[in-house]
């Protein structure tokens, strides 16, 4: 009879902590996937100290310091990225944006930016900065827009939304971003990004306009 | 001693049926929630069947029938509207979103537009229409742009992404729209719509004036 019971109790005992585990496991995993929304304009703050940390800025510039806006949650999101950075991007001309991909890079993260090839070439865009730094940037060469405004970090981050990285869609405009790293979204993102990269390689296009 | 055998596996069923009531209620929330993104520019096709699911319409238009579109998609989800639609856009001037929009207030779901004051009156918007037909548009009011281009159905389904609601949009760029019911991306903009809504108030925004 004691045999009976304490199999008994035992089995009971591991069903309830399978299933606690069970439970805990499924909490951490929906608590561990960031889904993450960001509306502008933002407030203007200075964004020294999410650059350079150990800094003190109070004297750099005139800004409201210390301030959490949508813009610098934005900058930390970019400025995560380990491993990689894609970027599709109709309009690139915040210069803050800018210096957030070229220290990346410095790091060693691997860029690359897809880019509108009549936006790239307006004054104030930030391509030419970021080819001459020895990131690699593709122009979309078909005769439409390329009118995607989304990131992708370290392969597993997607950043989107109606934002272009301009000074106006970040200080002026109502925008808004999305931050999520839901499989089911993020992935098509990648798939889409790489179609697109090869897509636009100019070695291809220019080899199909003398085929 | 039967008594306590009995008594502990029914203790044991009643835990391993709990457990698999938990899984199983657990994986049909993860399979009920939307999470789906649709990449333009869309297949040209005939949407027809999609307004009027029981007319033959193979003589009606000339383009290709019967077939699924990143297009026909987003037209399926703005359709499915059963109580209420929110449309946040800085440009609408495509005429099938425009009847699909119209088609529901004839169905009695309840809709709010808010839109770009500018582009609500630039040549081919449907804003206009969508006033004649006794919507409730508002424009907003700032200075700036409201650059949003997303839609909330029902208060629980959100569309979002870089696609204006024209022809150019659809038809030629390259673009993006998410679908999500995550209520983590929802929610934000559920609220957000409510403000600005509250913000453009036309009576409010009269009376701050003269204040």
């Amino acid at each position: 009879m004691w045999t009976v019971k304490v199999v008994s109790l035992g089995v009971v005992a591991l069903s309830l902590s399978l299933e606690l585990l069970f439970w805990l496991f499924s909490r951490r995993r929906s608590e561990r996937i960031t889904n993450k929304v960001l509306f502008f304009p933002s407030e203007v703050a200075c964004v020294e100290h999410i650059f350079s940390p150990t800094l003190p800025h109070s004297h750099v510039c005139s800004l409201p310091h210390g301030v959490d806006t949508s813009f610098s949650r934005l900058l930390r999101y970019i400025l995560s990225a380990c491993s990689s950075l894609d970027l599709c991007l109709f309009s690139f001309s915040n210069m803050d944006l800018s210096r957030a991909v070229l220290l990346l890079h410095s790091r060693g993260v691997t860029i690359r930016v897809l880019t509108d090839k009549v936006y790239s070439a307006i004054s104030g865009s930030q391509i030419g900065v970021l080819r001459k730094a020895g990131i690699c940037v593709r122009c979309d060469v078909s005769a439409v827009h390329m009118h995607h405004k989304f990131a992708v970090v370290d392969g597993r981050t997607l950043i989107t939304g109606s934002l272009n990285w301009t000074l106006t869609a970040v200080q002026s405009n109502m925008e808004n971003i999305i931050i999520t790293e839901e499989p089911d979204l993020v992935q098509p993102f990648v798939k889409e990004f790489c179609r697109l990269w090869g897509l636009n390689d100019s070695a291809q296009y220019l080899s199909s306009l003398t085929d």
